[in-house]
């Protein structure tokens, strides 16, 4: 049976969102959950489920637990925190995939150092999943894990990025794109100008630059982009939502018909809520990592985790990883993107 | 009279729009303004406007025009364009400021040449405006100008963004930050870290970093950021935008009663849609060239054109560029952001 290690101690609300999304996934999956944490929180909070006992589940004692305040060197010096036990039952083969709702640098960190690099990449890489007009999901690589990239590491992005559409998105043929400010090769940056003809010769269905509306177009099925700039262009969506969110709530508010509006579609809001809900869709995996690697929303609930363990266990079955050693080995053949730099 | 110099043949409804604007600013705001392009196209238009003869209204002839899809070279070799004409009245002191919703990196190119760069200021830079949940406008300075800056570049910007926030949109005591993707000063690229010791120490309230979801917050008022980012967040922010719409309308129409609420709500839209609307603001200034030059949208209306020479005659009134050649000679003075890098 799939097992996926979950640092149950990460989260905004642990233990207690991370212990009810693996009693979901143990009984909605058919997946093993083993949880990491201490012992006696976890149990009491197992216990508030009936059928814990009859589950594929496990605990796994931690004493320590990394905090969202905590420096990488605080991070380092944590031997026994839930997130590094975690990392290492996927290390050790106990578990084929990690899940954390931490301290995304520090859950970033422990994963490159305890599980390792898979052969080829340069550095792992934050992918972000956003929906888009036409339905279809779009990944952005990277969204966070590296500020200063080089135009290799983005051709890397490319082919992880491109792998995961596929074979977790169920993307046919995924179109990939550079994330830039025009869409002819000569517009952008030194980063997406040296980028682009390392993307251009890749076995990809490469279309060009695209521009940051079309991150919610449906027009583009992979983006890359530093993790600079991925990381902004995800807290922006946040803020115009928000924006949006503030500003239809006020205006809808101002008239009594738009009172009566706005209760009679209360339904069609709840439902647009939950469309544009990113836990929907499973947490970040940090692509590039041996072993899987899935980093959710501090704020993650039950659902999300749930979710998270879900892409986790088919991440494993696709053998992604695999697929990204085979496809960097065949490009490093190529001397494509073969040297780190 | 204060004049602005009007490209009247620049945006995708030339020179109809601009004709248009420029009317309804002759008309209520006591400001002329020289309409530059093709003499017997612009007195057409004007003819639809009764009272056109008795405005403050000019029209200076010009042969040619750039268009969307002109290159950099193009551009110089038209010397007789409405937009070149135009640049020159502001240049040789005909007109106080230059207002185009033409090809963007034509007129910012053309101005920064013709009209030439305020004692220093290394670049100019484009400024957007953007409203925010606490109804203060923001805005961020590059959007598009300079996509490689140097951190004495982003220290300028955070003069000229301050400046403007101030005198145009009358924000007291302006908070300025860095676009990054966290608080603290060690989190971000090679750029910002260079840029915050640098902001840190110029007469500014420097609240240091703030991240992509804060252009919306209205817990800042000037944010300054490489041109490269600025711009992919503006286009983010335009993708999000008909995201929610396209979720929204999808979802109200799903239920009879989402469609009678979106019926009933639908002053409420109207209102919304005009919050959003950048043209309210009037266009994006370029900072730091001598004269004024405000860049409208493509796709500018008449009200956008009209509130554009607003801008720039409010731009003109206030001493802007003065105000920046002071600051940053103080700055200079003081060794912070003296030379050109």
């Amino acid at each position: 049976m799939l097992t996926i290690a979950l640092d149950a101690m990460g989260g905004d609300h642990a233990p207690r969102a991370e212990v009810e999304g693996a009693v979901l996934a143990a009984r909605q999956l058919g997946v093993k959950v083993i949880l990491v944490g201490r012992k006696e929180l976890l149990i009491e909070e197992l216990r508030k489920h009936e059928d814990y006992a009859d589950l594929p589940l496990e605990v796994q004692h931690a004493s320590e637990r990394v905090t969202m305040e905590d420096s990488t060197q605080a991070v380092r010096t944590k031997a026994d925190s839930s997130l590094k036990v975690a990392s290492r039952l996927v290390r050790d083969g106990r578990a084929q995939g990690l899940v954390s709702a931490g301290n995304t640098g520090a859950v970033m960190a422990t994963a490159k150092i305890v599980q390792g690099v898979v052969p080829g990449v340069t550095r792992p890489a934050l992918a972000g999943v956003f929906p888009t007009i036409k339905g279809s999901p779009m990944v952005a690589v990277d969204v966070g894990a590296n500020v200063d990239c080089s135009p290799r590491m983005l051709a890397q992005f490319a082919v992880m990025g491109e792998i995961y559409s596929r074979f977790i998105l169920r993307r046919p043929h995924p179109r990939v794109g550079i994330l830039s400010i025009g869409a002819e090769e000569h517009k952008g940056n030194e980063l997406t100008r040296a980028a682009w003809p390392l993307l251009k010769s890749l076995n990809l269905n490469f279309i060009g630059n695209v521009e940051g509306q079309d991150i919610y177009s449906g027009d583009v099925d992979v983006i890359v982009c530093d993790g600079f700039i991925g990381n902004v262009a995800l807290k922006v969506s946040e803020g115009v939502a928000d924006m949006v969110k503030w500003l239809l709530k006020e205006s809808l508010e101002a008239t009594l018909s738009g009172r009566i509006g706005y209760l009679m579609s209360r339904t069609a809001f709840h439902e647009l809520k939950k469309r544009l809900d990113y836990s929907e869709y499973g947490g970040a995996p940090l692509l590039g990592v041996r072993g899987v690697c899935i980093i959710c929303h501090g704020r993650s609930n039950a659902k999300a985790i749930r979710n998270a363990i879900r892409v986790a266990a088919e991440f494993s079955e696709g053998k992604v990883n695999q697929r990204i050693e085979d496809e960097l080995k065949q490009a490093a053949s190529e001397k494509i993107v073969a040297k780190a730099d």
